[in-house]
């Protein structure tokens, strides 16, 4: 592991890593915020971590520059970690049309089976296991974890918080595509990385997840309600409908006015910071 | 004026404008953050303004995007601008050799006389006069204006404030290029902008407004450490220094750490921003 960048903010620090990743078999970048109790030369002490996932087009650095989340971690003692949305570098495969919502920043949070796609595109393995891994064996972090994302990245934190529940301590998510089988990004995405036996897309959708086997986790989701993905590819409804008939209990908050940019992620960051910190606490 | 986009934001709202500049003979774009105070749908209420000048290669949406500064703002019922740094367009003289501290991107907020850039150069009077009155008679705020900014745009503010004292109730900077005249980003510029005659350059140096004029405003700056222009092109030493012999108070702030870039404007803004809301509502 290689720290390319480091920068002080909010008395904490942001470190910029990049890795030689066997999951994906390319090198990755990532970024991790540390909390003031975390950094060095302050004074060391392993804390928790929220692993943040970011949606289509976006690298490791849109949430660190455009969320306003680090005064927030800084006053909770939680670091976040940011991982890039796909692979990247020579040779890994790319949409052979060049579009935003395949291949290259669009990693969808799978582990591809077609073969075009299957060398590198491993970001569920990635995400489950890889980094964390190298997080705390490189950070001063603690084994307490909480995932959250937008967009893709809301579909990939419930997904992987859906099947690892005993690898974290809650979840959440803005503007989520709850239901990825039922909408096109989600059907061009899997068909692409999974090819087209639609039994193995449902292991990668939070709707038919939490269908299959509930949740443990304590489970927040903010949508805005000018989102302009809303009607077409997020369907909040179907995962809502699924959470009301198992007796789930989500934290729903649906925010009249919002779209889908970051600045309505950083209008309720704060509010994610806070429930996960309650929950990275206490679990 | 155009609105060519709008987004929610804590409520209150974002506003992209457009409009044709007779000060700089082009359109200018630029960014008006409104708190739910302002917001007509809510209750339109007038409220003071802040403007913000931002540093070489940024645009408009630089500080909306990365310096966290809405959710203070919000609270506090301030407005923020935020002009362009430069006039841009299809005919606007560029930097021949496509620089970037210099041209487009890096109007240095002065009027341009040298020919080249005297049509379309005219920044300090567009951000003095024609963007006030613009504001002032399309959105719901009042005549209590504060002016603040970052590197070229700190020392936009610092220059602009000083030589419009009766137009601005605080000032404040971030990293500000203090001394332009002694530095070579500020001899690239005025040399550029104003041509050779030293003379003219004094009126656009904050160091030397100070000394010719002192303060009767209250001014804020804050500064990295490890900022990567502190010591080549800054000079917060010299204004300093002259603020001291007119017995002038600086309320300035030096942060062990801290670099050039928006995470250290995030770090500060919130207190940037309780320093001008309490002069905005008292004078």
């Amino acid at each position: 592991m290689e720290i390319v960048a480091k920068q002080r903010v909010f008395e904490g620090e942001l470190v910029r890593i990049e890795h030689a990743s066997k999951t994906n078999n390319c090198n990755m970048t990532a970024s991790v915020f540390l909390p003031p109790l975390a950094v060095s030369h302050v004074s060391s002490h392993p804390v928790p971590v929220l692993y943040w996932l970011s949606g289509l087009t976006c690298n490791d650095q849109n949430f660190a520059q455009k969320a306003g989340a680090f005064r927030a971690a800084a006053d909770l003692n939680v670091a976040i970690v940011m991982p890039d949305t796909s692979p990247r570098g020579y040779g890994v495969a790319d949409d052979p049309d060049g579009s935003y919502d395949f291949g290259l920043g669009a990693g969808f949070y799978v582990n591809a089976t077609s073969p075009t796609y299957a060398l590198n595109y491993q970001m569920y393995d990635y995400v489950v296991s890889e980094l964390p891994a190298l997080i705390e064996s490189n950070f001063p972090v603690n084994q307490r974890r909480a995932i959250c994302g937008h967009s893709m990245g809301g579909h990939g934190a419930l997904v992987i918080g859906l099947r690892n529940q005993e690898k974290y301590c809650s979840i959440s998510a803005f503007s989520p595509i709850c239901n990825p089988t039922e909408c096109s990004w989600g059907q061009k995405a899997f068909t692409g990385y999974l090819g087209n036996n639609q039994q193995a897309w449902l292991e990668y959708d939070a709707t038919a997840l939490l269908k299959r086997g509930g949740s443990t986790l304590p489970i927040r989701i903010d949508q805005g309600s000018e989102d302009e993905f809303l009607s077409n590819q997020l369907h909040p409804e179907a995962f809502l409908k699924v959470a009301q008939d198992k007796d789930v209990k989500i934290d729903y908050g649906l925010h009249t006015g919002y779209d889908h940019s970051y600045y309505f992620i950083s209008t309720f960051i704060d509010k994610h910071l806070a429930f996960h910190a309650e929950h990275l606490f206490n679990c």
